[in-house]
């Protein structure tokens, strides 16, 4: 068997250098490598230089036998990986006639016309091995020198993602031989992470040694992912499976969903499956809780709306709060939110809603309610549940955290049927 | 006059090469460097390995005079930097006294039990200057070694941040005697790059050579930042001011803010100046207009509340629009999303009103109205006035963009006082 292989991600271009864009590309390349269990040694930025291009690779060459290259190769004079690429493995740009056709397809299609630096995108050098992009108009290269393989791809990322997914892995799993790898994600919310692995220490403490869990945590709950690499034995993927049921009994309420979804999609599924409708009210949110909803395609078959009642006379008027309500508890209480999230149920229609209200900060804190003082709602046909806490890291992430609280106690409370 | 450094980024976790976490620190760090003029020849990451790290510090020094490393300094066990450092530069670990000092006021602020972990923070190595962090427990350290400059900081971004802006930047234009270097940004919104380019092209080709103009996009816009360096002769700031006003004609309405400054946070100056309240009725931004609205802290003065009527029963029993216009024109629509503002502006009882109507997607699309068919409407005490357009890049893309669209059409349509 042989060794697998290091692998070097390098990305090319002036602007991840001066700052103006944030390299996200290597982040995917680094999970999805990760997944199939190959290593990333180091992630290179390098300028769009010749030189400093040719300087790049014969380092990273020494560090890896993998190096996977993006950037560099649209159509503009800027972007000249493709012909230091050819240089450096001492070979010539030639048509590839196939890639020509496709991206004479595409300017078809978008009814534009070709220009001769398009018709220049079809030129690989003559060595490579054409990785074909079904969703741009710049290959994929793929490059074996003296053992080491090198792979160039566009920076877009929709390009990088689809050529590495459907291109890269695949070749890279077969040429190196890499042995089958299972993944199952479990979702969790409400716990951090260290009360998450105490109450599943001792159930991590027993995994086979093929068999690890990560913590991959966000604002508000963990990503546990589960991964089983090869053995020798059968059935991989049951054998993991089989160590679910237990998982499921330790996590209880807090797992939210199996498989790589988010809880506003999850709350979602719920909603639909049992047919039931959406309102929100929101304060201190101020539109985030109704965009995160929104923001799942379909969301329309189940959310009708938000009020976001960011004045005190929008709570009365529009929500049906009492002006006594407000007075006497102020407008970041339970009370008040209780009102809010049953306004809305009525003024909206629907069958549940969520309310918010909190200190977003950075002002506005008082000795009593300090920022990050927050209070989500619940309300239903059968009644209205609400929460409060303090949670203060900043004003965007005081929302973000409320609106995650918030979609995580319309899950708690919805009703198995109406 | 000594020739200026080329500066290596070196973030430091294999929380990076896995992808569990994005590289933003090094953006952040290109930027400012480039605002003082200097150069980034590579950003480097590496795994936590003393071995990698080492390697990786001998490659850096060798291409470039300064090397600005993130990462690794935390109190947990993982994070070596400081002891690898230690070692590398032939030194030890001794205690920092004013580090200390500064650790254990910390924890007693946040009455935390301090634990030996934190204390083993206020350790450096003998032979670094420490650069003082007041908002964190890890201290920023600087070498020199041979020439070549090495600065350690935590990977943490708003410690990193304060570090580089108030200790390191400084440092390095001092040590390396970095000339002056100004900056104007202007603000530019619904002009693309290539047309902007245009409009501006003589008067970019008429700057004087030390003056450089850069392009910087943003989703419906473009920033502009004007950077001129030292040539010798007095005044700098005052030239670059000379020609502005030129500029500020060419851009014309485009233009919405000098300074660093978002569209959201521009327009809530002017609501504020003007004294004059919005509100907004969102179908399509679902709740994302009224979010960034509300982002700016103190947007509470202007920003009253939204209704987000993603279902149509919303807009009419909520908003007032007639059934006969939904029947007639349909949701998306101009006749729709006017009614949408004007009732939005009564209901919740504002000044001024804006509204968005539009196929996200990526389903609900038709041959009349595609996907990305966009309605956005404002109205005010004088009337109302909308517009549509087609803007389809996958549905969060055109949400975010629809509400710079909004929000550019009140910035363009509010009364100058009421």
């Amino acid at each position: 068997m042989p060794q697998l292989p290091d692998v070097e991600i390098m990305t090319i271009g002036d602007e991840l250098l001066y700052g103006q864009v944030i390299d996200t590309n290597s982040a995917f390349m680094g999970q999805e490598l990760a997944k199939i269990g190959l290593r990333v040694r180091q992630i290179s930025s390098v300028s769009d230089r010749a030189d400093e291009i040719v300087a790049a690779l014969d380092q990273a060459r020494q560090r890896a036998q993998v190096v996977l290259i993006t950037g560099g190769l649209g159509p503009t004079k800027d972007d000249l990986t493709k012909h230091v690429l050819a240089r450096y493995f001492g070979s010539e740009l030639v048509l590839h006639e196939p890639t020509l056709a496709h991206v004479e397809d595409i300017f078809r299609r978008f009814k534009r016309p070709m220009l001769d630096v398009n018709r220049q995108q079809a030129l690989v050098p003559a060595n490579c091995e054409v990785v074909f992009n079904a969703v741009g108009t710049a290959p994929g290269m793929w490059f074996e020198d003296q053992g080491t393989v090198f792979v160039s791809m566009p920076g877009v990322p929709h390009e990088m993602k689809y050529l590495m997914t459907e291109g890269v892995l695949p070749r890279l799993q077969q040429r190196f031989q890499v042995k089958p790898i299972e993944h199952i994600v479990v979702q969790t919310v409400g716990l951090g992470e260290s009360f998450l692995a105490e109450q599943i220490a001792d159930w991590e403490a027993a995994l086979p040694a093929n068999f690890k869990l990560a913590y991959l945590p966000y604002l508000g709950g963990v990503r546990l992912r589960l991964t089983g690499s090869d053995d020798g034995q059968p059935h991989l993927r049951q054998r993991m499976e089989a160590l679910l049921p237990e998982l499921r009994t330790r996590l209880g309420e807090h797992l939210f969903a199996e498989g790589e979804i988010k809880l506003e999609e999850a709350v979602g599924q719920l909603l639909l499956a049992r047919g039931l409708t959406l309102g929100t009210a929101e304060s201190c949110t101020g539109g985030l809780l109704a965009h995160k909803i929104t923001s799942i395609p379909g969301s329309s078959a189940y959310f009708r709306g938000s009020i976001v009642a960011y004045h005190n006379d929008i709570k009365t008027r529009e929500l049906g709060v009492l002006p006594a309500t407000l007075a006497a508890f102020g407008a970041v209480s339970e009370e008040t939110v209780r009102e809010m999230a049953e306004g809305a149920r009525i003024r909206l229609g629907t069958d549940v809603a969520l309310a918010t209200s909190g200190i977003a900060g950075p002002d506005g804190g008082t000795p009593d309610k300090p920022v990050g003082t927050i209070c989500i709602a619940y309300a239903d046909a059968r009644g209205t549940v609400s929460r409060k806490f303090t949670f203060n890291r900043g004003r965007q992430l005081n929302v973000e955290y409320t609106v995650t609280m918030a979609l995580n106690l319309l899950r708690q409370n919805l009703p198995a049927t109406e």
